[in-house]
């Protein structure tokens, strides 16, 4: 059997998901935990890259056996989280486990992502949303807030998103399919949430980063389509900050 | 000027509010920051104590020179939150400070504080909520849930809560004023939120003990009362896990 793991971890202590030279990265704390589990090493392929102090609320990854299609053992599936998660740190956590098909790509079949980015705007810090937040200390006025909606409302649809994906991406196709943003706002924590069939390199922080310049009024919300059609990354806003953003659900 | 200071903090890294002869206290951190400011040492008087990991969404201290009845400094008291923030590790901030007369008391003067009790209810460890909810893995029923809420509720009033109060507690009047009570589910998180005019010692963490030991259907609803009544530690449930426990309201 194949198996595929729902995972959620707090990223503030890896340099992102992905097994890299330097830095300790969930992969390889997923790759330690399956040889002391299963006895030999395995194959982790993860549903999407993240970078380093990005959180995921559900992240997925397969599991098989090195060089191999498929899982070798005797434990039941749904013993699997509990025996994983023993294994992990305190902030990597194995949310449920599924046998799929030896075909099952985590990564080529999602059909779509959904992230959450959070912004805490109060003038002082909150020690609950340091590393889990973008601290924007001044305020967003009503009309600010107002004009984030607008401007996130005309993310969605099928763009080329290449204004908002980060320079150095060698990413030919940059054509994805936004289904759905949302900009809420509860006790000065703005929330904004974003669904696609797929995301380029920095493209939620830059959409984050664009739409906190139209809630300061630098940028004009109607101004969105002409930053999109300009497919030129100096056109849309900075990159905001990697810790507030939260892989929140990946369907396939 | 006599200072009051609304504050917040995550309890993880302190052996709780409270100045102590070993271990590292929210309260020293305070005088450390208080004496950089202003430039001479400050009695720093808190409206409780907390335990060791519990957390505080709000919490008021006074600040005033050391021995005298007020604060010495050309500093607006507007700027003082920022001011002092930028002098506290990042698990602690100042969300504002107000002048208040010089007979003014922290504690005494405290007309209600309202605690919430998060637990965790799914069997997979949350990476977010570690250290700052109790985990329950065992599933809680609807019914329950239904029966905690019918016990939650049996605690309001004004009654003699020794059954509620940790054993090696030395205080004589054990009556107190719940205001009200709540519990609260929503994927998994259980939330527990209590008002009162005073809490002894303990208390609302012998609620939560007491109030799971119902979901887990040890405990009939009914028989809060009885525990009540009882003004016997004994009767009333296990204490539940510092780490759940935020002081979430100060009311003077």
């Amino acid at each position: 059997m194949k198996v595929l793991l729902r995972i959620s971890f707090l990223g503030t202590n890896y340099c992102g998901y992905q097994v890299q030279p330097n830095g300790v990265t969930v992969q390889q704390k997923l790759n330690e935990a399956t040889k002391d589990l299963f006895g030999y090493d395995c194959d982790i392929i993860g549903c999407s890259r993240t970078d380093s102090g990005v959180h995921a609320n559900e992240f997925c990854v397969t599991v098989t056996k090195r060089k191999e299609s498929f899982l070798d053992t005797s434990i039941p599936v749904d013993k699997i989280p509990q025996a994983l998660s023993v294994r992990l740190p305190e902030d990597i956590s194995v949310m449920s486990a599924e046998e799929v098909s030896e075909d099952f790509h985590p990564r080529y079949d999602v059909k779509y992502k959904e992230y959450v980015y959070k912004i805490w705007n109060r003038p002082w810090r909150d020690p609950f949303l340091a590393g889990r937040s973008w601290h924007c200390p001044k305020p967003v006025s009503k009309e600010g807030l107002e004009n984030m909606k607008i401007a996130a409302s005309k993310l969605v649809g099928t763009h080329d998103f290449a204004s908002y994906m980060a320079a150095d991406s060698k990413i030919k196709d940059t054509v994805r399919t936004v289904y759905e943003t949302e900009i809420t706002e509860e006790n000065g924590l703005i929330t904004f949430r974003v669904s696609a069939n797929g995301f380029l390199y920095n493209m939620v922080r830059i959409f984050v980063g664009t739409l906190m310049d139209v809630a300061y009024e630098r940028i004009a919300p109607e101004d969105i389509e002409k930053i999109t059609e300009a497919r030129d990354r100096m056109a849309a806003g900075s990159t905001a900050r990697p810790e507030g953003l939260f892989l929140n659900r990946v369907v396939y």
